[in-house]
């Protein structure tokens, strides 16, 4: 398309911003003429951000998780439970399970779950260096927390079979009912499972939450 | 709210997304980590894209169109009509405008309406410079293309009286009925303004477009 922009700074600015998820070339106009409506210096520090998080950002040698250190401060925590790991699919995972505040242990991060269909085998997600953390011994447990999805469960099945022949203990989210959920609205696949797996009444409120 | 980010990078990260129109913090987050998953060259190009956009880009001094010399393109175009001046809200019109390939005169773009409930008085859009331009003398028509809103209407009779005393043709964009409309969904305003200013049949197939 000729010249569709007076300036290639803003056609390139919108080309980038476009590259985002859910950003079509219109937003990213209304993005861009946005950030040069504002004062410099903060379209400038957006800019910044940006790259300082892409440059600086590392990854936690143990779990994965992001970090700024070589070791994430969940892993460096002394006070957390270092025989405990939870396996989940992102970084966005590990931060919502500390936001429920009810899990003192360590993570896992995976970087994916395992995806035929979109070309993602187990050697693409970090299951070897999972199943080397769990073979030095010290791990009593390792709790599964990937989605409830037919990739979850591959993903799920797949560790389970690789750790199989290790001693530790895995176990993995409760499928059921969601909290505030109605029965009419829940599948029958979750009400099947959440009925074999019905918990003693009395322990429901034993729970401190 | 203690630590909710692994790391202050992206902490950053997100609060300066999250600044940007219709990005909350959530989808700020899912940018951040989308940004954190694609190559590293792609993410600081986003970054240096948006820096060199807000330090780099200049206001044509003639039009305040964005621009990357003193002088935009439009307004150092001699094949354009420069006895004509299209006046616009944003940056983003001219560019509407352009693309209708109907107009071959100037702009001149306020940088905004009228607007007493935002706080916007006509000293904060750039009506002095165009009231200036066009008493140079060389100017046969001003056309006020601003939004038929009641802001946009006001800005057009508060720029109507300051040029009332200088002889030039002002001249406003057609109200109307939108093409492609059905009769029944247009309001009454429009349809009352649209009989009022009736064209002759005949002029329809001479325009050549």
């Amino acid at each position: 398309m000729e010249q569709e922009f007076a300036s290639t700074l803003l056609e390139n600015a919108v080309t980038e911003l476009s590259r985002l998820p859910g950003v079509g070339r219109k937003t990213a106009l209304r993005l861009a003429l946005h950030i040069l409506r504002q004062e410099e210096k903060s379209g400038v520090a957006l800019g910044e951000a940006i790259i300082n998080l892409r440059k600086g950002v590392k990854y936690c040698e143990m779990c994965h998780n992001i970090s700024e250190n070589d070791v994430c401060p969940i892993c460096s925590n002394p006070s957390r439970d270092a025989s405990t790991i939870c396996v989940v699919e992102s970084v966005k995972d590990v931060m919502i399970f500390e936001n429920t505040r009810q899990y003192k242990g360590l993570y896992h991060v995976l970087g994916g779950v395992i995806s035929p269909m979109d070309g993602i085998g187990p050697d693409k997600l970090e299951i070897d260096s999972l199943v080397e953390r769990v073979s030095k011994g010290s791990i009593n447990e390792v709790i599964l927390a990937l989605g409830a999805t037919m990739e979850g469960e591959t993903t799920d099945f797949y560790i389970y079979r690789r750790l199989g022949a290790l001693p530790v203990k895995i176990t993995q989210l409760a499928r059921g009912v969601s909290v505030g959920n109605e029965i009419e609205y829940t599948d029958e696949v979750t009400l099947g499972r959440s009925l074999l797996n019905r918990t003693l009444f009395s322990d429901s409120f034993k729970k401190d939450y």
